[in-house]
């Protein structure tokens, strides 16, 4: 696919980048850490066992990642901060909201494995997963009545009823083929890009930036999520094995409906989309499969147009930035989003 | 079992009661319903229909009750407020959290049926009710967030958190015999007493009550859950065959482990334990179980030692008021307590 799209692999990866950021950001993320450690503790000790589970599986912390970098991309070395715990509070906040809609996902997606290990709900049933979704869900609030003010609590609230409104129209979709590329993006813009899109908002205005400041990391993060998340779709049906604990084919097993799908359906001849509809809106697989899917999705270049499409949000995201002069945040965080883009290579 | 306990039938019921409060509170019941509806809104039309199904079907609102009335005892139609409609909010807010809880809780108890109708799990699906209580639970947020001040939001977050985490607690002793009567108050107080304060606080707050108004009415508040849900637990076993759209028999279907079954366990001998063991714990239950759970729990007077236990918490919700002076509404919240424990007879 190197001839198709413009971007090349690189000597760095995206986890390099993600590592190089994170070390960026070092002093910071060991106090978020402090705090999800602290905000994971209850009474009961099933709370706290579980909450641990999933939220120290090694996540790459990315939402953090972007709270705690856009305080530091509007505070720029020189601002006074009256309080400098509010960006780390809620960078725990934006973190235990994630959390909890993983929680909640895995139940809704009935999955098995995430990051590698068995799900929560596969560890101890659905019934605790959607309660330590609700636990997580309510730490997030109390941590962001302690740390945000008005303008960050109304965002994550905010967010918080787009993410649960995307989930639905998810679900309501579930394995109809004809959803059009619209509603999806509309889907992926609430799950994940809205989430991306608050971590930056409320990092930024922790460090006090100023409205156009504010607003061009709200464009950052909503784009750099769009651009993600198709990324993601794009991985399953690529014949890279292995990459970010993901592996190729898990949404395809699940007859989840993403871009490329939509895309091959949408191009499909009679007999093509009657195969997609048996093995994806009756989840009725048998082996070769796969392989018959990849081969379709390869003739109609499904994965080659969604890389357009993600490449669009990049450009989109990168250049969003421009109003910041240049600093080392805001060239790791142009380097995050590019290479997110070539991690599929 | 009118002559083991003090309180006798009087010609007003709970129902009753409800009503009249209901009616004192309208003008504002009126603006918590408008809100309520509003913000049921939502552009995925399946959130908007469920949120719907279970909000609009004739609950008693006893939530924004208390925290209208609880306005208006600190208010005593003097104080000035700034803003009108904090209290109004925020009763939205509480009946969002109430709503959000019970869609999940249906999921958890596996229910099929709420207030005489198919409960939203049965009619949608688990995956649905799942999300759209975390929608309801971010609307309360989004609500808190317009309509609240640091105080409120901090009581409405902390108490979302003590809420989640009885669930788990209860979820972790589910079935368990040997559960014993203080962790079962543990439970009841975070899943209903907790709530019904917080509903008093914030209203209390809103009417800019005096510190000591507001610690007044957060223990009428959780002494009124106490009561109401103990109350609830004895009901079950009692021979009235239908109030307030409960079924006798509805917990020991579902092997539900409250009050009248913990010390009945206590006080059976090795044969009636194995019998609550097959019922309860292994969930066997063949014609006849029921009656004979009755039989013991008469024999060992479970339910007049749980409504004992149920009018201790209502006298401290009624003492608990002592501090205000003789008004329409303390009167009522008052009669609202003492009808809640003869509801039974």
């Amino acid at each position: 696919m190197d001839n198709v799209l413009p971007l090349r692999k690189k000597d760095f990866s995206f986890e390099d980048e993600i590592r190089e950021l994170t070390d960026l950001c070092k002093e910071d993320l060991v106090s978020v850490n402090t705090i999800i450690l602290d905000k994971l503790d209850s009474n009961v000790p099933l709370v706290h066992e579980v909450g641990k589970y999933l939220i120290l599986s090694g996540g790459k912390r990315l939402r953090p990642l972007l709270t705690v970098s856009s305080f530091h991309m509007t505070r720029n070395g020189t601002s006074e901060i009256e309080n400098k715990m509010n960006h780390i509070g809620l960078s725990a906040a934006v973190e235990f909201i994630h959390t909890a809609t993983l929680l909640h996902d895995d139940v809704i997606d009935e999955s098995k494995q995430r990051r590698g290990k068995p799900t929560a709900n596969e560890k101890w049933k659905n019934k605790t997963s959607v309660l330590v979704g609700d636990f997580l869900f309510s730490r997030a609030f109390q941590l962001m009545t302690k740390y945000g003010n008005t303008e960050t609590l109304k965002i994550l609230a905010d967010t918080s009823v787009v993410i649960s409104e995307g989930e639905v129209l998810e679900l309501v979709n579930d394995k109809n083929l004809e959803i059009n590329e619209n509603i999806y993006f509309e889907v992926v813009n609430a799950k994940t890009a809205s989430l991306f899109s608050a971590a930056c908002q409320v990092g930024s205005i922790s460090g006090l930036g100023t409205e156009a400041e504010v607003n061009a990391l709200k464009s950052f993060g909503t784009n750099f999520g769009m651009t993600f998340q198709l990324i993601d779709d794009a991985i399953d049906y690529s014949s890279n094995k292995k990459i970010l604990g993901k592996n190729t084919g898990d949404d395809f097993k699940e007859g989840k409906i993403t871009l490329p799908i939509i895309l091959a359906y949408g191009r499909s001849n009679d007999k093509e989309k009657k195969f997609w509809e048996r093995v994806i809106s009756d989840l009725n697989q048998n082996d070769g499969d796969f392989e018959m899917a990849l081969e379709i999705i390869n003739k109609y270049q499904c994965i080659e147009d969604t890389l357009t499409r993600a490449n669009h949000f990049s450009n989109v995201a990168v250049d969003s930035v421009d109003i910041f002069k240049d600093n080392i945040y805001k060239e790791k965080l142009v380097s995050l989003v590019t290479k997110s883009v070539s991690r599929i290579y």
